[in-house]
């Protein structure tokens, strides 16, 4: 049951069962030579809308673009400072929050989110108490980063093993493959132009000069759309008893 | 060619012919009994992904969550603040600066967030000068209201004429209801909950009051799928016409 | 009634009549190569202060300088960020509002405030809903410009058809002559260096290039104080009524 | 010579012959029974345009809300966050150092602001540094307040001595009588209700607890438009001479 | 070497030989009833200086104050918010970028710091591209929790096993007690007080109700001053090594 | 007494006794050829605490960087924006609020904190009044500068006359010699040098022009860590008096 897609009369008769809302969250970076730009947002919406779908849960808006500065040297790669992001994350939930939501359930595409998320949640709790001090509703916020449910990490692992990588992966390619069939892209994947990443990267030009073409020791050129939905199930299993459980957690 | 469904290879070979970008931006907000929630950014993103395919030209991913406050008082509506809003449109186009796109295009499906949107390109031009001074780039950004396009409103009043109203009009249903069939929604649809706007609204109380089931003087029981597709090419045919003297201007 | 010129007792009187007040908004901003560069907001306060007199309502401090980033290529020109424009308008709200004050009626002197005027009234609704919640006061604004009033508009078609342009128009520089007559400006004006504004314009160095003077399409060769006089009571007795309907309303 | 009465060749020509400009800064507050709530405003003005007046500078234009939360329990009383407040300072200064102006002279009328001013010239610095490195131009903001002068100090210690008291004195209400001669205001003024500030004051309600009319210990019986007048030119005099030797500083 | 125990010609030497500095960043919070308020910025300074004294690195000040909103409902906790931390943390590294530091390397002692931290560094990478665009200097930044260095984990682990605990660990704890041995606290530690963390925790409220002494899972009665000393050392170790590594990479 | 060498039941008895606490607030700038970076943390620390020690009063963590743009072409001087240090204050005393606390008393180590310290004061009272309206704790703010207070100017003056100075004085090294006696630093003291302040300064760029080696005016050659363990005590004793009267007025 996707927000988007439903009117103000079956939200209402929603909250009548339940305070939870999945809400996915992705970005919008460079992924390689063959990797969409819209990879962890399509990945994010395709595992939340999996989860929702299995568990009649509402799905809300997906936030299509994230933190990515260190992509910000490869064309098309788009970021919000960390200000901005934290701002969107606190609007959502305390926009929810006024109808009742309460369990606010983020499924997560992209690594470089993690930290404003983190910031984003303490800044709402801080924001509730400083509104409704005592009174403030129970507000818990959780964000999973899909690859890592321990099924799609274990998939991950069986398929690709040490050609995985750290970024364009083929679990991640796969899966979009999977969702967007028509837009499958070729390219030569040259292994010496996406090393390992041993020390880490900094900024958006350090982060190109050791990346040259975007991919961090991935083989992208393994990803297949139906290694994508087997992904995608095991991801959206684990996550739907995870979701399950925090939802009805007191 | 969506920016969400391209590479990055892809998008600086599209620089090569272009500077320009279309951006879709919607809301998350109540649109009466029968209308979807993300009805603006449905029909938004519709819009922009026609003049985009029409055109070859790239369309960038939609900012789904508008200014909505004044939806507040009905389940599912969100809001960003004008503050944020304002901050999300300047990361879009200060992000996609950075690759040389310098003329953006908002295709905007909700009158709320014309103010913020409005701001937010001022606040671009002193963001650019202070950070470029006399050497910034020459930004420009158009913000249209897919509605206001001639075809679309001539087209609606013929269609429609004064059951047309001004929020959960059938023209933005019948759109909604087009891009996504397997969602049209049935619900009673008394034309007393529905007055006009006489004299405005303020805040959300003041709109829930008013307007008890969230439409403003429309009858959205005269929403069509196949109208939404007539109204859809109308718009984008005039808009289409509207980016490209826009993206090509001196 | 001025409030810089009254007493709190006075105002404390005030409010047992009466929850409106009226707050003028103007620029420091060029007006060509005759027109003030206060024009905006000498306007703005010329008419408030006329509303004030006429109905004995009271007159808030005028916001003298607005969002003008367009004008900044030409000296003399002032601008607040928007970001700032809209924390000294909901800073303006909130405070009147803790004395009582209900309706605020903003008579605009200029169009680039516009976009930031409504951006600040919806993010002080939504200020106000965080701070009382259900128990917020009934708080409601509006903002008229006064050369859009129906007498000004009329009249000033009439005195100067398709000389009146787009900025720098004879109609507010009359005002302003007719506030200030002793400055009284005279400058050689070529109307080659006052194109109309077919396609728009968008930063300050765009807006110096299309419009070298100053002026869009006008001929403020044409103003004179007594037509300023004129044009002043037109707008006074238009906006006074709309200024009733609305301190009135429920 | 006051901006808003100029026009933008003026102010060019100007800038030929000066980088300097005043900007009076006042409050809108409760002044006792009988000041006018824009007391501060309206002595400020009235100072800077004697000086600007006696040296042909520039006056920019007023900013006439300052800081005053601790009035706010006093009807009519306005104020501006701090935050507002030096946005709004940075905004004037670094909108006015892009035509070229480099000494602002700021003619304070309110005690209230001066830590705000503070903070904002700080601001400024940085801001400025980090625009322009070690290209900066060489921007210096100085803020004095009026009745600090020598001249108005020691002329109000004779006229009031030990009645002037820390708030609506008589000296500044004797200004704002010369300025508005027909806003001179009549009520009884109880001692009992204008204790001295021994230990001062905190918040809003603090101060309305101890100074239950708005004054601290003044006695603004004693105030007369003619007194207003020499303290007003003694304030030019004084500060006419510092803005010179200011502006004229390597 | 100290920071503050310097002269600005120390550092303008220290400059000459490196480009490094270790920042402490600790918390005020209650670490349950036998632990000190301050002992994560306590311990975060002793591990920062063990490694500045080793390798005569610079130590800059000790940010103190944390994240630390979920620890609210325990008296003496203070907190940042979020915004307010990344704010203080951007601040620290563009300041001492102005001199030429590049390797900033951020000893953390406090979880609920990790997030602001990782959002702090983003926004400062992208300060620095808008701020010297392609001329920024190769800033890069690291932050590393002491307790979770090989050593002092490992030694940790030896020591205390399962009665470590996650929060008010006899590790840290200990290393309080060795760097303030006459503030060694005693209280009863009721093991039902201090329940694992099975399901995670909320906000302050949450954390109070699952955490009734503030203590998750831990044995601080277990804290003694030799085994401090012993952990301290363990953590210098290691993190000079990484340190040294970080500060000397290209 | 201090904070962060408490438990929170130490705190919570505390609480008890007394609503007031003492915050040291410092700087982290240049002092001239031999004062430490870190003198004005050093010295409001000490003296903070040699209150805190004298009246049993609990002293809470220092704010160790301060405002200090002026000082920024010197090495190793660090800065907070006001904007920063102002978010930093308020989340000091609001988050001591949310315990009880009412009395914050700061004892200042440098002159230019105190601007944003009075923004910073006002800030709070309107968050206060915003978030519990009618019923706020009555917070009080007080600031003091440590060599203002009498005992410690007298004495100062006595010792170094004209010698003192108006930046790095020896009053202040001599106090943090006498705190930090194995860092007495020695260098060259040319008079010429370290001109006195006629006219004051603006930017950094400025200050390092007029005063090339950091100091202003003062000879730090004459500081002795025996005549800062008398500065010291007269600025305590004087202090501790008046923290008693503020912490203990109605």
């Amino acid at each position: 049951m996707r927000l988007q897609l439903s009117t103000w009369p079956e939200v209402e008769a929603y909250l009548e069962q339940s305070r939870g809302i999945i809400v996915p969250i992705g970005s919008t970076e460079q992924h390689g030579p063959t990797g969409l730009i819209g990879t962890d947002a399509i990945c994010a919406e395709a595992v939340a809308e999996g989860i929702g779908a299995k568990l009649s849960a509402l799905v809300g808006p997906t936030i299509s673009v994230g933190m990515s500065q260190h992509h910000m040297e490869f064309a098309g790669s788009m970021t919000l400072r960390p200000s901005t992001l934290i701002a969107v994350i606190c609007d959502y939930v305390m926009s929810l929050a006024e109808h009742g939501f309460e369990r606010f359930f983020l499924v997560n595409g992209h690594g470089g989110n993690t930290a404003s998320i983190g910031a984003a949640f303490a800044e709402i709790h801080m924001m509730a108490r400083g509104r409704w001090a005592g009174a403030a509703p129970d507000l818990r916020m959780n964000a999973v980063s899909w690859w890592e449910s321990e099924g799609a990490a274990r998939l991950s692992d069986e398929l690709f093993g040490d050609r995985s990588g750290g970024h364009a992966t083929p679990a991640e390619v796969s899966v979009a493959q999977h969702v967007h069939p028509d837009h499958i892209k070729q390219a030569l994947l040259d292994p010496a132009l996406a090393p390992g990443s041993a020390v880490g990267f900094f900024d958006a030009r350090d982060y190109r000069r050791r990346f040259p073409d975007g991919r961090i020791g991935s083989d992208p050129g393994l990803a297949r759309p139906q290694l994508g939905e087997q992904l995608l199930a095991a991801a959206v299993s684990d996550l739907a008893a995870k979701y399950s459980q925090f939802a009805e957690a007191d």
